[in-house]
Order: structure tokens, then C-alpha cells, then sequence
């Protein structure tokens, strides 16, 4: 479910527009008046108002608010404005240009394989190029051969299950992870292309047969980023709130993860934030709200818990 | 243009399947019916055909065609009653399980970025997993990681090309052939993942800069598989007609290639088979009905005939 807070009645887009409008003028900007209207309109009330603010004003309104703010504030509205289509397009656009792989791989292991469709094609029309040649042209190696499958399979998304093929691979996997030899073509074959319900068979058939999970075995064995961007597959495809959840955790706990937090939060508020604030408070026995005030400041703290419903 | 002719007016489908239905009644069929019928029907027809024909006699016509038929004449029926996109999935179907990389890279490159999406839904819906991997698990080594790429890719389609990429990765596949390592993972991300119309310019300037064509360059270099299979993904990129062209000069003057030439036939007949018969005709100075004589007998002959608009 999601954490959004939309109120009832809602005011019309122009309304709105107007709202917004008047906290961008004069000497300073009232970010309390952005965040309330933003923070407490769904994507496609967004879509009305910014049709509405361009009317009503000639003038872009994802430009204006980018001009009128700043920091990680700015960051994080910027990418709540755009439609959720265009935003993971656009993560994916800024994470191959940072190299950052861990997006690369939620983005191929999270959304569904139609989801998946919709957001390559949104890269093409955002970007005039493939999300898949994007990436293969800045990585190289086994982690280019991973993210090329992970990202190009249309994988099978039915409910069929081949056991046997389960037993298999999962005696793949373990002689892969047992040897050090995460590279194997095999690993990326097996990950890269298999369906979701297969994959989870096997992993399931992985813990029954070895005594341990796959992304335990996968866990602190080196500090590589092939074998990182492994078990974020396998966490991903498995168990994507958990996911998140853990992702949170890090980021409320560890400087450098603004990204992440703003990411999580803007991503799954409209979605199922509320189940993974509730994993949250359950694991750490602390309230995400709280985590965030302690890691978060201003306007960007403002606006974060805004999205959780605040 | 497409070869197929079609009677004006058309029997209705009830008519059809009545016509094949006596075709295929008591002792022998009547191959001559049967053509008559089923050559000379669009997809759209065939279509309609099999639905009256179930209903009329609550028998599955396809099925009922192949327990009459036998032989590369089967075969080809077979191919050509299902619908077009199917007919690619079950195409690809057979070339995994047999090993035929020629086929798959057809597919991968001949289609449009949608065509190959919809042919990738009609795979799963017949076989319960991707094309992808079943591919993948069918190969190994640098052939599974190029058709891998080639399937996977949803390829920006656009007209938008990019000059100074075309110049660097021209002297990238150049540099590749040149030092006979073909294999190179730069020669599989480029001719994997890049739009069409950037390859193009790619091979264009290739041979603007090095004054010869990259299909020259790896020709008969090598007997190497892999290389066959970069030369038709090229090929098929840049001018399928004349790809199609040469491979029925193939397949009618060599033996064991009646798989292909059923292909070209069935799959090109409601498309481009006139131009790509136009082609054979102006290169080899024969007539393609002649040469398909020449190879072809009985009533496969007289239905690849039939197909061509005799």
C-alpha cells in the first residue's frame, strides 16, 4: 500500500497551479508551499497540474521548481515530478552515467517484465538510444555480459515452474559460489535469463539441498562489485520490499546514500512504502520517520516524510 | 510486394474448410485440393478458415493436414497455416533445439524491435518460457553471449545517428577483424545492442575508411560458426531482401536446404517475396520458379509454386 496522503476534496489542478505558482515568486521560495501541494498529489494529479501551471503560465513548471530549488531537496522533487515511467528511465539514465549498478539491476529485477517494456521504451523516447546500449557501453566484462541479460531478457512471466530444472540449477549455482567462480556463464545464463518463479524454485531448492541460503553464501565473501550486483539480483527477484527495507536501513544508518533514500522513498510512495515502513519498524525497532530525522535536514527531511504520509 | 494471389471474390471459410475437408476424405487426399485452397489464402483467411473448419467438423485442421501430408510438403504446410508471429516463434523454436544459429539471428535482426517483441510473447505463450533462454541454455561460450545480446536487446529503432560513434566503432570492428579476434566483447556490444540505422552508419563508414565492406572482411576468413553468425546478423541488418536473395540462390543449388528455402517461401510470401524474386532473377538471370523446379518435387514443388503466384 501506499503512504501518500492525498486530501479529500482535492483542489483542482489550477488550483494548484496557482498554489505553486504563488510559493515561487517574489524575494525566496515557499518550499512548505511546494511540499504541501506536491507531497499530496499521485502521479496522475501531477500530470494535470503541470498541464495546468503551463497553461496558466507559458512556462515548465519541473523547470521553474528545478531554478527555485536546491541540494538534495531539489533532487528528490525533481524526480518526484516525473510520471513513474519516465522517473525509473531517468534513475536508470543517471545510474549508467555514475556506473552505479545497483539501480541497473533493480530496475531489471524489480519491475515486472511488461513494467520493464514500458520503462525501455520510455528510454528510447527520453534519450533517442537503447537503455541496453547504454549500458553495455559503459561497463565491460562479466558485469557488462550480467546487467545485457538481466536488463535484455523478455523474461518468461507465467506461473510454471520445471522442478527438475530447479534441482539443476541450483547445483550450478552452489559449484559456482562453492569454487569463487561467480563469473561462471552459467551464474549470468541462469540469473540473466530464467522467470521469476523459476528462479525462486531454485533458490528454494538452493537452501533445501546446501543447508543456507544463496545470498548468505553470497554474503561477505569478497567485497567485489560483480558479486554485489549478484545478490542484489537475487534479493531483488526474491523479495523486493525486503529489499527495500534493507536498502533503508543503510541509507538512515551510513553517510552517502542520499541517492538511495530519496530513490526508496520516491519511488515506492505511490506503490508499497507502508509495507516497508512496517518491515522497517519491525526489524530495527525504530520508527522510519525518526531514522529519516536523524539522517535528513530542511526541506528534504520536509519532503521525505511528507511522501510517508506525515 | 507479397507473391500470394488471391481469387476475387474469395470463398467464404465455410466454403474453404468444406472444399478441404472432401480433400482430405476417404482413400488418399487430394493434394491438388488442398493447395488449391491453402496457397492461395492470407493469414487472415487461413485464420478463418481453421475456426469454421473446428466448428464444422470439430476437428483441428492443422492437425488433420499433417496426418494427410508427409514429408518437406507437410512440413511447409505446417508452417504456413499458422499465423505469421507464431509461425517465427515456432521457426525459432526448432532452430534452438536444432542448433540452427542462422535462424535465430534472422529473427533477432529481420524483425523490427516490435515484430520481435510480439514473436518473444508468442514464445511464451506456446512454450511457457522465453526465447531468450532457451537460447541461452542451448549455447555456450561467445555464441550464447551474441545471440543473447541480439534477442535481447529492445533496440532503439529511430532514424537518429550518432557520426562520431559510427567513426569510432567502425575502427573497433575493423581493429577486431583485422587481428582475426572476432569474438571480441566490443563486437558483440556493438552489433548486439546498437540501433540499426547507427550500425548502418557504422558499416557505412567501415567502408568508406577502410575500402571494403565488413561483410567482405568476414567472409571466408574462417569456417568458424561464430563467424557465419556475425556476417548474417550484418547481412540481415542491412538489406534483408538481398540477404533472403542469396540464401534461395542456396538453397536451390545445394542439397539440404530444403529448411530454408520452405522458410524464405513461407515466411516471405504475404511480405517481400516478389522484390526478393526480382532480385534473384536480375543476379542469377533463371527464373526463381524454374530453379525451385529444378530442386523441388511434387507437390512440395507445386506448393512453393503456388505460393510464388503461379
Amino acid at each position: 500500500m501506499a503512504t501518500l496522503n492525498v486530501p479529500h476534496p482535492v483542489p483542482t489542478p489550477e488550483e494548484d497551479a496557482q498554489a505553486l505558482r504563488k510559493a515561487c515568486q517574489g524575494w525566496g521560495t515557499d518550499e512548505k508551499g511546494v511540499i504541501e501541494v506536491i507531497a499530496h498529489r499521485n502521479a496522475d494529479q501531477l500530470r494535470l497540474i503541470k498541464l495546468a501551471y503551463e497553461r496558466l503560465y507559458n512556462e515548465n513548471l519541473i523547470k521553474r521548481l528545478e531554478s527555485e530549488l536546491s541540494g538534495d531537496f531539489e533532487r528528490a522533487v525533481y524526480r518526484w515530478m516525473h510520471p513513474p515511467t519516465e522517473r525509473e528511465a531517468l534513475l536508470a539514465h543517471v545510474a549508467v552515467t555514475e556506473s552505479d549498478h545497483r539501480v541497473i539491476v533493480e530496475t531489471a529485477c524489480i519491475n515486472s517484465t511488461n513494467e520493464l517494456l514500458v520503462v525501455k521504451k520510455a528510454y528510447h523516447a527520453l534519450y533517442k538510444r537503447s537503455l541496453e546500449e547504454d549500458v553495455a557501453s559503459h561497463t565491460s566484462g562479466d558485469m557488462r555480459k550480467f546487467l545485457v541479460a538481466l536488463l535484455g531478457t523478455y523474461r518468461y512471466d507465467g506461473p510454471d515452474v520445471n522442478i527438475r530444472l530447479a534441482e539443476s540449477e541450483a547445483k550450478i549455482l552452489h559449484d559456482a559460489i562453492k569454487e569463487k567462480v561467480f563469473s561462471h556463464e552459467e551464474v549470468i545464463r541462469i540469473l540473466g535469463t530464467r522467470s521469476k518463479a523459476q528462479l525462486v524454485a531454485t533458490f528454494n531448492r538452493y537452501k533445501d539441498e546446501f543447508g543456507v541460503s544463496i545470498t548468505k553464501d553470497l554474503s561477505g565473501k569478497t567485497s567485489d562489485d560483480f558479486v554485489a550486483a549478484l545478490r542484489v539480483a537475487v534479493r531483488c527477484i526474491v523479495a523486493p520490499k525486503k529489499y527495500y527495507e534493507k536498502l533503508l536501513q543503510s541509507a538512515t544508518s551510513n553517510p552517502g546514500y542520499e541517492d538511495a533514500l530519496t530513490r526508496v522513498i520516491v519511488t515506492r510512495a505511490e506503490k508499497d512504502l507502508k509495507e516497508i515502513k512496517e518491515l522497517f519498524e519491525h526489524r530495527t525497532n525504530a520508527l522510519l520517520e525518526q531514522a529519516i530525522s536523524n539522517k535528513a535536514s530542511g526541506d528534504y527531511r520536509k519532503f521525505l516524510l511528507a511522501l510517508l504520509g506525515k
